[in-house]
């Protein structure tokens, strides 16, 4: 039988296609909407607040704009009186229902912020709301753990983070080749079934990446958390050096994310050599020869730059994800205790 | 026998008075190097990370300026040509020695920024490069877990913030009485011993907080994982909402931190409950009478407001990670598989 789950995670290539040309005659909009602004400020949370630590590494190292994270309850509860007359604040939720996003960005709007909204239901209260709305078009998502969603998100972080760039076509020609990287992914699932019988077997799992793909990482810690009832860190790689690395024995299941290319890839095999030597049992996803060689199971990614590999590094992530859910006697589509729209408080 | 760790808990009081008054005359100058800039932007690493997650709030909710959390790898691997002329950058090392922090100050000054170092050492080579130099005044620590030096790092972005602020001196009062509220913490252990001889039985432990002790919160779990070699994970109350909170069941031992006033007292509440109510034992510290009566354990916090609170609520975290590390027969001043000065790869 397939799993909701499965199928959401194979339309995917579809869906990032139409979210991709949908939303790429916007960047005319976007660079005027941003004109004058100086700081780019991405609100969300779970999978969407994933989404957007993409957007942020994307914006810093391509688009040359300082980026960050709020921490909404600077708006929700302290109602901190920030100028932000510089800032363009991108609120993120797939429902765009979410209370907590909505009154940040209420908030941002009320402190002078340009608002740009990215949701996948274009009515919502945050679309109604924001100075620009990029709708993506992941089409109705019915399992609860979120994966069309989360990347037609990261499609409309790269259509961002491209309008705010000197030359916003630059990476088109990349982009272009995300839905059929995608698609083979998903077709062939190489490796992915021998990572999901290790995950099995392993008493605790981290997930580590660094940099454009730092995202990645914490997206498939937190959808093995959700789906598969288990606790999972998510840890940059720098962090995990900086002191957690010192619980790792052999009792753990390292997961590791890296893209084939860019300035992160050695160090990544470094740690994942590292996490090996202490015991862990690695799995790569993605990266070049020398990390798959590093790594005990190797899962391959796509072949795309690092720029635009998180759209479809997820994916072997994802699948396994949903194996392992099955292979635990778990329903991958309906995870124990979350909903599908998450309320945090807000107000 | 006393550890090193115990003696530098002891030691705080003292070293944050030091601090607190080595600090508050150059408030003229910081608030001088700041003017024209739009946006603090922190770098660091591991407890100093922690840190700069309560001076990031502090300089959003008290001074009502942008802040952020740098991620260092724009910095030292993808050498973004952020423009970084509005930003006041504040990079923190207890060494002041740890290359990435030290390259990322170097890469900010050549992108126009003006940037404080934050350091233990007033000769390394971080104040040597930084406009101007917040030195802490903690003292030799020989502990490999970062106390003293972490707590006079908060009372460094005390400084920092309340110089930014409208009236620099508004916090003063609260600031004064933050070593005597350190010094009784520490004399009566209240709930310490308790709390530590509940966690040494429960199999997963997760540390909750948010806002201006959501940095407390991180630093708890940091030294619990590094000290006592478990894996712990620390999450924001919203983050834990939004998919964590699925896995928690009997196993796990949940500490919560709060301060006793504010607007997020009533949220950690209502979370120490719902944690509780899924079968996890939960150790509240701090917070206010409900907050202690909806935890199982609870671990009183200082009588401080909450602006200055997370200088003086970590200490019961502390002394809680050295009783439990001695509990499990575990050396607290040299775990394994970490040294003093960390270094992440940089460049």
């Amino acid at each position: 039988m397939t799993t909701q789950m499965a199928r959401e995670i194979a339309e995917q290539p579809d869906a990032v296609a139409r979210t991709l040309d949908g939303l790429r005659p916007l960047r005319g909009e976007l660079h005027r909407l941003a004109e004058g602004t100086r700081h780019i400020l991405f609100v969300a949370r779970g999978s969407s607040d994933n989404a957007c630590v993409y957007g942020r590494y994307l914006v810093e190292t391509h688009a040359h704009r300082m980026a960050g994270l709020a921490a909404p309850s600077v708006a929700t509860h302290y109602h901190a009186e920030v100028d932000l007359t510089d800032a363009l604040v991108v609120c993120v939720s797939q429902s765009g229902e979410t209370r907590e996003i909505v009154e940040t960005q209420e908030w941002a709007a009320g402190r002078g912020a340009r608002t740009v909204a990215v949701t996948n239901d274009g009515e919502s209260s945050l679309a109604r709301g924001a100075d620009l709305t990029l709708a993506t078009d992941a089409g109705r998502e019915f399992a609860v753990p979120a994966t069309k969603t989360y990347t037609t998100q990261l499609a409309a972080m790269a259509v961002l983070a491209t309008a705010l760039a000197p030359d916003p076509t630059s990476l088109d020609a990349d982009l272009a080749r995300v839905p059929e990287q995608m698609s083979a992914l998903v077709e062939r699932r190489e490796g992915v079934d021998a990572a999901a019988a290790q995950l099995a077997k392993s008493a605790e799992t981290l997930v580590s990446g660094r940099g454009l793909l730092f995202g990645t990482a914490l997206e498939v810690a937190l959808k093995l958390e959700e789906t598969c009832l288990r606790p999972v860190r998510g840890l940059s790689y720098a962090d995990l050096r900086h002191g957690p690395i010192a619980v790792v024995d052999a009792d753990v299941a390292a997961i590791v994310v890296a893209a084939k290319d860019g300035p992160v890839v050695g160090g990544l095999t470094e740690v994942a050599a590292d996490l090996g030597r202490r015991g862990a049992t690695t799995i790569g996803i993605g990266g070049d020869a020398a990390f798959g060689a590093a790594c005990a199971l190797s899962v391959p990614g796509p072949d795309l730059p690092e720029m635009v590999a998180p759209l479809a590094t997820v994916v072997p992530g994802q699948l396994m994800v949903e194996s392992l859910a099955r292979r635990l006697g778990l329903d991958p589509d309906a995870p124990r205790g979350l909903s599908k729209v998450t309320q945090t408080d807000a107000g």
